[in-house]
């Protein structure tokens, strides 16, 4: 069976009904908005389109594909649940843009910067981008709430969802580091990865598809053996992208992670080397200075090393996967399908 | 029947018996930040000390108080709803603090002002704050999720507690006005304070309750016909108190309201007054004018104008909770009691 293609057109499916259906469920929000006044029509409107413009829906896949894997009858009964991970990721972009200071997203303007233009100042807009984050949040919580399966497995799902959201937030936090060092444990780029990104992108999916499925707490534990592995698989893809990603495929410069000062796998590999020190998070680092730390993080191994750290990763997912003994081949094929696409991306 | 004195009695108790559970829900969530870095563990140490030093928990009250007046037995019953309550007034305050550069907070300093000075910088802090709030946010969920009645009431509250969310942000969002205005109506004071305010001081809280007794949609859609006005009569008695209130009760300095450029009731009764437009939202207006407009709301009849609605919001609350005809005679005489409280309260 050819899992990676099984999931790769499950995705294209969940992505054209979903982005109808999102379409549709945030208009009337929208008309709702435009009703109070300008303003919060505009900060529902960021919302509104940064949603519709966005992503490969890969969230929305993973809930319905282990929803399917748990006996669920068909990913369409859970699109709800999807349209609400989609509005989560809204939430969290929005905020994350804003604190990065980040002026583009998906192909248009981040939301902060389309306020401050709208709005007609930097702190209004700055104000309006932290509230429309919060609208997101408030809309996400609803959308997942209008799930219709038994109220018992919407509980257990709007339960994961709430911890979720706990967890990235954590994560986002994990990843600060104060000017001066605070007393306590300094958690590696793995730690961070796991609870900034598998958190809600991996573990927080699966887990409410297996909730909406009706899983009880010791199965979705289980769940998370597959699924922090590949979540955290899937942002050390992620990494490595960021340096070495064809700019026209992942649409991200070049060296813009070391510009920014992201503390990633790569960089973490090459901890204390002068070279990097000279080029991390300094916004106009020479060109060719940040090429030759991009070839050290080549000719030192380190990318080697983070690559096979990602098949050691999917490895263990597979065999997570494979001991769940899930009651749907369909379902089951799709998460294997899931380990290589998120595994293997370049976008 | 003493109404008021039942009320403030009920809600001495709730605030006895909130103030150890919500220390208690609050100590392994702190104990979790702290093993996971220190900036974590100083964002979730905000979160637990605001949330603790806090109010009246006036809030709380109502949920307890529309519960048992809906059929509930006991006002224990919901304390976890009650803790959800109050941790989300927490998140609103973080943000809203941080908006209005608002230094102090019950008596502390503001999540921001606190951040900035442990991690070391002004930008720092203020997306740790940002961070900190939508932690907040995520235990408030978590918190409402932890009610231990039957799981469509449950489900229901959850549902009414993301609209709460929806609704304070949207009010919050209407009361920015953009540099230059945008096309669309301008929402009036009133409705901007039922949005802001009603929405998750009163009718939130009472519809949370309401819905954990198992009231239906269109019951507690009449009770929203009693917490509405009581809501805005509630804001309407804050926007006097922030000009004519004793400073030394209310903790907040006489004129603050007019030098942050609130638009209150009042600001809004003398819309047009050149001696107005000199001191509303000017941080540094002299003494001498602002006590020349404060006169001036007295003295146009303003002052006693709102003062006026205040009282006529609050008959039209009790003519609507008696039309409610709830079955128990205590939770009625504390929410008849709750609309003396809120509307004559003097802090």
């Amino acid at each position: 069976m050819n899992a990676p293609a099984d999931f790769v057109a499950m995705s294209a499916a969940v992505r054209a009904r979903l982005d109808d259906a999102l379409a549709a469920w945030l208009a009337p929000k929208g008309k709702a908005a435009r009703a109070v006044s300008g303003e919060v029509a505009a900060a529902a409107g960021c919302v509104e389109r940064l949603t519709i413009r966005g992503g490969k829906r890969v969230r929305a896949a993973l809930v319905g594909a282990s929803y399917v894997a748990f006996g669920g009858a068909a990913w369409a009964d859970v699109l709800p649940a999807m349209i609400a991970v989609e509005l989560l990721q809204t939430y969290l972009l929005i905020h994350d843009d804003w604190m990065d200071d980040d002026a583009t997203r998906r192909g248009g303007p981040s939301v902060h910067v389309a306020l401050r233009e709208t709005l007609g100042s930097r702190a209004l807009g700055d104000a309006g981008a932290v509230l429309a984050g919060d609208l997101a949040s408030a809309y996400a919580q609803e959308a997942l709430l209008d799930t219709r399966v038994a109220s018992d497995r919407v509980l257990a799902a709007a339960r994961v969802f709430a911890r979720i959201q706990e967890e990235v937030v954590v994560g986002q936090i994990s990843e600060m580091r104060a000017a001066a060092p605070l007393d306590g444990p300094v958690p590696s780029v793995e730690e961070v990865h796991a609870r900034k990104t598998a958190s809600y992108t991996v573990t927080g999916p699966l887990a409410l598809g297996a909730a909406l499925a009706g899983a009880d707490a010791g199965r979705i534990e289980a769940l998370a053996r597959f699924g922090r592995p590949l979540g955290v698989a899937f942002q050390l893809r992620d990494d490595v992208l960021g340096v070495f990603g064809d700019p026209a495929v992942t649409g991200k410069p070049v060296g813009n992670d070391i510009r920014k000062g992201k503390r990633t796998a790569l960089v973490a590999a090459l901890d204390g080397d002068p070279l990097l020190a000279r080029v991390l998070g300094v916004a106009d680092a020479p060109v060719a200075d940040l090429e030759a730390v991009v070839a050290r993080m080549e000719s030192s191994g380190a990318r080697a090393r983070v690559e096979a750290r990602v098949r050691e990763l999917c490895a263990e997912a597979n065999a997570a996967l494979a001991a769940l003994e899930l009651p749907s081949p369909a379902g089951v094929s799709w998460l294997r399908g899931a380990v290589t696409a998120l595994g293997e991306r370049s976008s």
